[in-house]
């Protein structure tokens, strides 16, 4: 039994999910299909990334994971696979794998140019059900990704936001990605505050953050507060309440760590 | 192993759909489920109708496809199935089926009747869990449709609205779907574009759309544009934007086709 | 293959839920997962039991549900797991199974110490991806219970609103779930009614509802009426509207009985 995951804009009312499931299924029953997240922002690329990246490592060795935020869809962009970390990617190439690239060795990165492996049409809309889907069902049936199509040398990377040292005494950092409770999340590793001295102080729209705690429940009665979440990176959050709209915190906020 | 599809309005917070899966599962265990969507408008048969017929055919042959949007559960109205295109169907007798109907040769519709196959105590405010579920599972089991009850001639059908031809240059359809993207589907198929010369004019709430692109992104930078969708029908779309949002569309509005 | 459930305040576009369902396919890829809900509010601990209370009946015997609504994560509340009619439950101790104590002979409840059947890391923040995740997974592989730590006497139970007999001819119940519909669900059953003579008036925010009917269709051209849900509860509606928004209703609010 082998596992497929998906990671789309498609949302879940729409009947685009289906559709790549169906196709799916029809070139191999005996695959499990699991959700990573539908509910990526329309067209948010770098949003998807990160999403997938947060979780694909937590899957079986020889999961399938297709990606597809694709607002280039029919034009010149390539369909990509590859193989990387044990496990393997399908989606369009415009850097919605950026993060796997930049963790984890990947052998060669595959344009798919076989249309043998493809729907028998190929709509110019949507290649989340006529190409994407269809590899990912081929890949899973054990069809090598040389297969596939040709190697290419330089697929398209994002930039990340890197922490930036602005002195001995400060790090800017910024908000990548808010949750679902409103937890502010910022590109602020664990590495990042282990170089710092014990006594940091977290700034951000010119409110200083209380401290730094090892759980939720500990910032109970203290308003704004920071742990490490279960990602590795800084969080900012409230306890049983929203963050992100109390502070008024959106994505690309800029982060201060000071001694 | 095979495989049902689910397509409601019941949402995906409230107990309901779990409840489905969990009665299906307790007769079948060998059976998949997968959703086609449950974010259907409450009580839109039509919107429901839409989304199955728009992903029922990309799934195996023999899937099951059960579609619950009820608004008249309890009352005379029907509970029905029947086998069509090489899929089966099962549901209310509402008009939910009615696409299929438009386009599929079916054998008979059953109206199911045989309580032997439904849960042991049927609920009058949920017939999703108590007769459809259990419906589909038994199918998926290998019972024979005219197992479940007797054979009807007149199952009912939604008007569905078609474009009109109003003189040798003007044609009318109407929009009859939005997406999560905000792109605007009309009832107008590539094969009524095909009947008219090339070159179109496409006029919406008295805006004229730039012309028919093949994908998205040639959309760029050129405002509200369209194209025939993955679906086969013409879309009108702003490229990244939300068509819906920016020309302020719902579905009924009137599309008109001009040389 | 076993059966292994879900319910969660996680939402559906974040990673979490794909994490715990990497983890649990990871140590037993031989499962199958359903999702019951992730849309529960974030940290209603009530509003998760009462969900979960309203479905896990419905999944064959020796399912296992896991239930994560966990604002206390990572400090002193205890990781626990039990066996009740038929079924596991594995989730924080906070309450989350309250109406499975009261409904069902729980043979004994065990807090979740053998740190071998968790992730080899234990983040403070993640206990769904880190401890639930795969104590479930290793239920559904077979080990027993009690191998994965010790039994306790008192776990936290919620106070769950009761009907109140304020006189012979008055009772006073409250809302206590509304649904996607705005179907207004309240703690008053059959059985509650049942008590009553047949010439029953229900109030609500001052307003009388007209009745109670068998079905929603029965409701058509008579504003807010109510009937005995799926669920066994006495619930007002609107016959293809919202009663939570016509009637102004929210969780808590008070609903009378008179003779």
């Amino acid at each position: 039994m082998r596992l497929i995951t998906l990671t789309t804009d498609f949302g879940l009312k729409d009947p685009f999910v289906a559709s790549m499931k169906g196709v799916i299924l029809s070139i191999n029953p005996n695959v499990d299909i699991v959700d990573i997240s539908h509910e990526i922002s329309p067209q948010d690329i770098l949003e998807a990334a990160f999403v997938l990246a947060s979780s694909w490592r937590y899957f079986p060795s020889e999961t399938i994971h297709v990606a597809v935020v694709d607002p280039g869809v029919g034009s010149s962009r390539r369909p990509i696979l590859f193989y990387a970390g044990k496990h393997y990617f399908v989606g369009p190439d415009n850097g919605i794998f950026t993060f796997i690239y930049n963790d984890q060795k990947v052998e060669s990165v595959i344009h798919a140019t076989s249309c043998y492996y493809f729907r028998e049409t190929v709509d110019t809309t949507f290649h989340g059900r006529d190409i994407f889907a269809p590899i990912a069902a081929w890949l899973s049936k054990g069809i090598a990704p040389d297969k596939l199509g040709e190697p290419i040398e330089n697929p398209v990377r994002l930039p990340i936001p890197s922490p930036k040292i602005m002195g001995d005494n400060l790090l800017e950092g910024e908000v990548i990605y808010i949750d679902r409770f409103g937890n502010i999340m910022t590109n602020i590793t664990k590495r990042n505050l282990e170089q710092f001295s014990e006594d940091i102080k977290i700034v951000i729209k010119n409110k200083e953050i209380s401290g730094i705690v090892d759980f939720y429940a500990e910032g109970e009665g203290r308003g704004a507060s920071a742990l490490i979440n279960s990602s590795g990176y800084l969080e900012i959050f409230i306890y049983r309440g929203n963050a992100k709209d109390s502070l008024g915190i959106n994505i690309g906020e800029k982060v201060y760590l000071r001694i």
